[in-house]
């Protein structure tokens, strides 16, 4: 498959300011690795040196980028990095499913599996759950009792989704997720000298377009609902707490962690290994860097940083100031000494 | 299934303070999630608006909480959380265990399962593996050769047990656990330039009523045994490494790492994302707070935080005290200059 | 099986100092829990004391250690740690490789299967994969179309290798890793108020001799290849991001995270739970503390420690200097307070 850069203009409203509209291009790439049958993209003025030596055949700009390049023709768009993921997915289309059940599944007869969703091998699927329209479930996928998987949804290798949890439409799933595992939730009895475990029975729920990465953990509530908002994107081996509600569209880098009970609201970003402490709430489309342990409830559009977190201003100023720490110390030790001097000689 | 609030009250050994004995509950809930037929629980004064709003139709309290509310029936007890777990005990008990091997699990002729045993399809049981009486295990478990699973057990979709490792009676571990691999030891050989892979022959064993949450990992031993004990409890995406000792009764919240060799004495709790060294010895009932790292021992009844962790009320101080920081650096240049200013006068 | 104290010295290129040569041992175990037909070694001064206690038949001493032990007799070498390794390896050889297929795997037709390996129940080897001679592969183990094992690896339970992928040889992966899960790739289309997907259609690809912790996550790159180099280590709940280079011979200890692009030059130490920002680079042999954060590049040869990552040596200076900042805060007081009463003072 090729497209023209005519044909690329086109597909992401861009404008061809140089090179053949006719040339084509067979596949998109990074500036570094790409060739000259490849479409990149210039989005950040960090990586000029990179777009003057790419050997790419056509490179995706921004209104402040250059019109011209050596090697490359230059489309302008308004956001490269927007426009370069439309260009990738026409190159790259998801394979077709492949409707059918393996032979070596294994379907409870009171599920429900849509004729069009393609199951494999080592697959189970559980009593009364439901597997929508084109739907993959990748071998080794287990489904409990009552689970809904949505459609168009793709669950990777080894993916579990426990009783009564519920996936929702275009979800991906990748190897080793797990959706809807307990809660952790005891209390403490002190006669018996043991944690009693609080049943937890509440389900864990993932709006449509929801991604989860590789070995990432959604646990289910201990009553009412986990919840996963629409469009959110979750990276590799994060924790998502009992309780706990992640905005649509929020972004969780990976091993984030969620206690149990934090809201986030629409369109949190949270850098990796961030955790937020429990019965939170923070704001919408606040970020929170990587790293930070936020330990009270943030506004909306802010940027945190640090443990405790502050504010991204505040936290830098106070990094900056503890690289002086040490010598101020001594600093201070030495205006202790001259001023006890001049004391003394200020004395009658 | 439905219970009377007077037979609550006497299931946890608390007195209704207001409210028609026969009146029946029909679940428990949160607060805030509680409906009219629910039995709800008032732990934290922290909650208190959520009490006052709650629709729940009967509230726990404990001695200091209100004797009457606007809705809800109201049964004092000595320890409201607790009461809780045991009342959604009564009405949330685990499902029967179905005795039976799935035809599509794979069990080796050497091994020894229960007849009560429930084998999900794709558990692979291999040679010699003992598994105990009414253990669930559900799809996608792996016992290695020579592993045990003590009574009562329940493990997950996609576990796996590692050759000869243990695990004790009433253990749950969620999906995707790993017990038993190899812990992380090698030694650098600076002839052959490689790391050569010490082999990890020892086990990990996790003693009666251990939970352990989905895609934890607790090694195998160098040489020995890695433990977890009695009735500790782990949460997801949680690290213990290699010769390691859990104490009895611990708490590690989400994403928790423990380096090799390090003990943890009974009843330590680990805040989420906290990292302990090697070798070290935290003493009993210890608290480390989420996300600090401990590098020396800790003493037992301690609370410590931050990186490297202190004793909470320094680190408090310290944390505080920060904050003040790039002022200070700004006031001591002053105290500078107004002193040089007062030498300069104080000379002859 | 055992060996003579003789045969282990020639083994290992050690000088038997004191102990009969002909004695036998029959296995390797640390000071603590050897017994007398055990072999151990002493390494490091802090072991000291455990040293003493041992009751090991024999100890792996280096040219500062005793030339001759209550119990044990004493065997001089070069590097304890490493002949330990050595003599470990020569006890514990990995168990023979048992050609074949279980009949509950599922080997797609044009996938070549050398006849030397072993496929255990529930794997799954897709269209055009390739696995190699003696290569492993435990139950529940799953290889995507056109991925590659090369020759003498060992995949444990639950492995997902997703399509294209590419494992070298003597390579070990633990339960639940994952190798090729799309890295975390979006762009936000502000109109259509989503996060758009970008195809992640580049590969992750293990070199020869890398071990690959059980639950941990090597994510396949947008475009071109994500790299773990020769030799290197990764230990358990390790994130690789897309698109990032681990140098040969590196070491990444537990909960390591690595965001994209990000590049480790050969022999870089990661201490566990540590990370590392996107698109930087790390030196060769440098040394990153565990739980630091990294937001810029660091040279070869160097340690670092802290959030953000400063040279270990300063950064101890201010770890130590901000315990003294609380008492700082009102040493200052104090001094502006004298200050200005010698000021007024001074005054004519």
């Amino acid at each position: 498959m090729t497209l023209t850069l005519a044909g690329i203009a086109q597909l992401v409203g861009g404008e061809l300011l140089s090179g053949d509209p006719q040339r084509s291009v067979a596949g998109v790439a990074g500036l570094e690795d790409a060739r000259p049958e490849h479409l990149s993209f210039f989005g950040n003025a960090r990586y000029r040196a990179q777009l003057d030596a790419t050997q790419a055949g056509a490179v995706l700009v921004a209104k402040d980028g250059p019109v011209t390049h050596a090697r490359a023709a230059v489309i302008r768009v308004a956001q490269p990095h927007l426009a370069f993921a439309h260009v990738a997915r026409a190159f790259h289309r998801p394979p077709n499913v492949r409707p059918g059940i393996a032979p070596q599944a294994v379907v409870d007869e009171t599920a429900q599996v849509d004729p069009s969703a393609q199951l494999g091998p080592f697959v189970w699927v559980g009593p009364r759950a439901k597997v929508g329209a084109r739907v993959v479930l990748h071998p080794g996928v287990t489904l409990g009792a009552d689970a809904q998987i949505g459609d168009d949804s793709v669950l990777h290798p080894n993916v579990t989704v426990y009783e009564r949890c519920i996936v929702g439409r275009r979800c991906v799933l990748h190897a080793g997720a797990v959706v809807g595992a307990d809660g952790f939730g005891f209390a403490f009895d002190p006669q018996a000298v043991e944690h009693v475990k609080i049943p937890q029975v509440g389900i864990a729920r993932l709006e449509d377009d929801v991604e989860l990465g590789a070995n990432s953990c959604v646990d289910r509530a201990t009553t009412g609902e986990t919840v996963v908002g629409r469009g959110a994107k979750i990276d590799n081996l994060v924790q998502v707490g009992h309780n706990s509600v992640v905005g649509p569209l929020s972004i969780l880098c990976a091993q984030v962690g969620l206690a149990g009970s934090t809201t986030l609201e629409p369109g949190v970003m949270l850098g990796g290994q961030a955790g937020i402490s429990g019965h939170l709430t923070i704001g919408a489309r606040t970020k929170v860097a990587a790293q930070s342990g936020v330990i009270s409830d943030v506004a909306a559009n802010t940027e945190v940083l640090g443990t405790p977190a502050l504010r991204k201003s505040e936290q830098w100023r106070i990094v900056a100031a503890q690289r002086h720490l040490p010598k101020l110390l001594s600093e201070v030790r030495a205006l202790q000494k001259r001023l006890s001097e001049l004391e003394g000689k200020a004395k009658p």
